[in-house]
């Protein structure tokens, strides 16, 4: 039994794809991997020596180990990961930021480091944030849930009260509705540009069994939801939306909600801007009319062409973004990249992805990674060739709805320039000659 | 505008059932829900005459709040949770366990707190682990894999060449083979029951991938794979398996993997026993014939009746668990109540789960959470009643090949009594009159 030793490749990507890929020895003499390749070069040589000599029987374990064993191969590992794990020291860069400057970290928000994740689910850790009045230290046994209003019953309920009731866990995306603002300047990376979406599996009752439970008057047509934070953040939501997919949620992927997420208590709203799933929630008001609160006047509306305000443009509509490559990455070799990024929208399931190399002339379709589910971030992805000339990628989603991710141009030409929030625009990223990736808006 | 104000239930349940709930008044009289219907008592009256003050106008914020607000609410929260969040310092319960009595936590487990999660995903923190030399620290700019023996190259590769072949996520859950073992001590809560089972969106590249760019020769027939841990933790995988689903993982839940879940990279082998998702993956050896290493000969085999060993028991076969109640739980009032708990099958999607309240004389369907997804955490949930009678509480689940979770008599009838792992047997919870819930088998 023998086997050929090769020269090994730089493009894992090159045999996935019928474009042609560069002489992989002329790539190697020009020496674009530089320090990468040299070290695997130089380790290469004795581990597929010992390659050689083991292929000839079966591996059995650390008998027939390479020469060049690391240290952690030699030695006894550290102790279970107990009470509960941490990332590797090693991921630097996988953090939630404050926006850059930013003195005061109460009212503030903080981002997902998109550019560092995959997938479709958060970590809990790194799931955005935004208060306004800092995070509460709210103790479970204190706190109440009260359902007042236009209501057959007035109830106060306790969180062990609330968690007997029927609960579900469902996964969803929740986008801030300033994910980015309209404004300059966009940031540099994935994160400053649009890192205020991240995606969770959240667990709790439906709205609509809390409601059927009190019951409703046939005068309610409004639920207006408030926070036990110092801002005590109030908003206002359709009875039509609580009686259909609202959450009282208590869970976020599996474990209690962090205390920056509403611990012990807060709504979820699937779909709708992110402020709206009010955290930490104390009351629910059933009303006739909407409560015009602060957040809903003075904030969270959309300032149009006309001067006039847009109310109440609560859901958070269909998006993409490319994550990889993205700002400050920087692609080091020729040949075949992949496209990855997340999709997602407020009205339902995302049905595709296009995405561009060369700024929006020719486009081609993603590839959707299962599971694709209604109102959760979705996993697209697509290769393309780089032989060091500039791009600019971009990509823009569908929804079951037929509505299309639109250009910043059109939603200029639809809103102002005075608009704020929801600005759902495809995003482009630069590469330069260089390989370095840039924002393309900036 | 105005509304009755009415005593509260109890009973959140009551009105989602067809079933007889007791008097509430009466309950309250007999005090069954002890503290904490006096402490909601005391602090009803001045929230809901606030509630009815309240009713005669939207909330509009702060001004008209309650006059008891929470200390919570009166001031300024912390700051945001970066760079990485933590759990909030109530959630004292939900963390990893060591097999209790363990001195030495290098070569040990530790256990998912099953009882204080909801869902089908688990977050990395209490991700269970299983380590034979304990958890190494490793550099990934140092890390490589070899990929060698019945390949057309023998190829090493870095972890930034791995990331950058094509990628996917899913959803799978990973459970120990030892989960639980057959032997008693079976343990009080569902954590030291069965723990050495969790949920996570997995992100890697498909093996498949690389398997055709390095090349197999016709005699290929297994990959022994082989960890850089100090144990070198070694295992045999069919080449059928590793052509099909398994992945070269390196994220865990959108992040990179944790270190005791072999960071930077590990095989992920979907519905195969946890121990064959090779952790600090560092080789690849292509085989004609399994390697019958020490883990897979001294380890991980199945002692039956007459005396011989059953070898490659790879797969982990439908089972199911009863998460609420489970054992250290108590229930604290009478009437209608949830169970909730998890299900999974190695071979494929979850169909259906039943559930017995009176130890399997009787059955009935529980409901499956959406997303059902093949070879992931199902989630599932029934409602029943609970007038202060002892119960024993079962769940079986049932998958797509048509398989029904056994019970310890069926199993041991096939397998014997001295099998050590792959026990999958149902789990009976027994609930005392007292409304305190033990293990049924202990």
């Amino acid at each position: 039994m023998s086997h050929e030793i090769r020269e090994r490749t730089t493009d894992p990507l090159a045999d996935q794809s019928t474009l042609t890929s560069p002489g992989r020895r002329g790539f190697l003499r020009r020496g674009g991997a530089g320090a990468m390749a040299t070290a695997v070069a130089a380790l290469a040589t004795p581990e597929i020596a010992a390659a050689q000599a083991s292929a000839t029987a079966p591996a059995t374990g650390a008998d027939n180990l390479p020469p060049n064993v690391p240290e952690w191969t030699r030695s006894l590992g550290g102790p279970t990961a107990v009470p509960y794990g941490t990332p590797s020291k090693y991921e630097t860069k996988a953090v939630r930021s404050l926006y850059p400057g930013l003195k005061e970290p109460m009212s503030a928000y903080s981002t997902t480091p998109l550019q560092e994740l995959d997938g479709i689910i958060t970590p809990n850790g790194l799931h955005y944030e935004r208060h306004h009045a800092g995070v509460p230290t709210i103790d479970p046994a204190q706190h109440r849930l009260m359902i007042h209003g236009l209501t057959d019953k007035a109830m106060i309920f306790t969180m062990e009260e609330i968690r007997q009731f029927p609960s579900i866990s469902r996964i969803y995306f929740m986008e801030c509705s300033g994910n980015p603002s309209f404004l300059p300047p966009y940031g540099k990376t994935a994160a400053e540009v649009a890192g205020l979406v991240s995606g969770a599996s959240w667990t709790g009752v439906p709205l609509r069994t809390v409601l059927e439970h009190v019951g409703l008057k046939r005068s309610a047509k409004w639920i207006v939801a408030e926070g036990a934070d110092g801002a005590a953040m109030t908003r206002s939501i359709p009875i039509e939306k609580c009686l259909d997919d609202v959450l009282l949620a208590y869970s976020q992927n599996g474990e209690r909600l962090r205390p920056e997420q509403g611990y012990p208590l807060r709504l979820f709203v699937p779909g709708f801007e992110g402020n709206m799933s009010i955290k930490w929630l104390r009351r629910l008001h059933v009303t006739d009319k909407p409560g015009h609160t602060r957040e809903e006047t003075a904030k969270y509306t959309d300032l149009m062409a006309d001067g006039r305000a847009r109310q109440f443009s609560f859901v958070m509509e269909c998006k993409s973004l490319i994550t990889s490559p993205s700002g400050t990455h920087k692609l080091t070799r020729q040949g075949i990249h992949e496209i990855r990024g997340i999709a997602w929208s407020g009205r339902g399931k995302i049905t595709g992805v296009d995405v561009s190399i060369d700024g929006g002339r020719t486009w081609k379709a993603a590839v959707l990674d299962a599971p694709v589910l209604s109102k959760a971030l979705t996993s697209f992805r697509a290769p393309f060739e780089w032989r060091g000339q500039e791009l600019m990628l971009m990509s823009r989603a569908m929804d079951e709805t037929g509505y299309v991710q639109p250009t910043i141009e059109q939603l200029i030409q639809a809103r102002g320039k005075f608009s704020f929030y929801h600005n759902n625009a495809i995003q482009p990223w630069k590469v330069a000659a260089s390989g370095e990736v840039t924002n393309g808006r900036a």
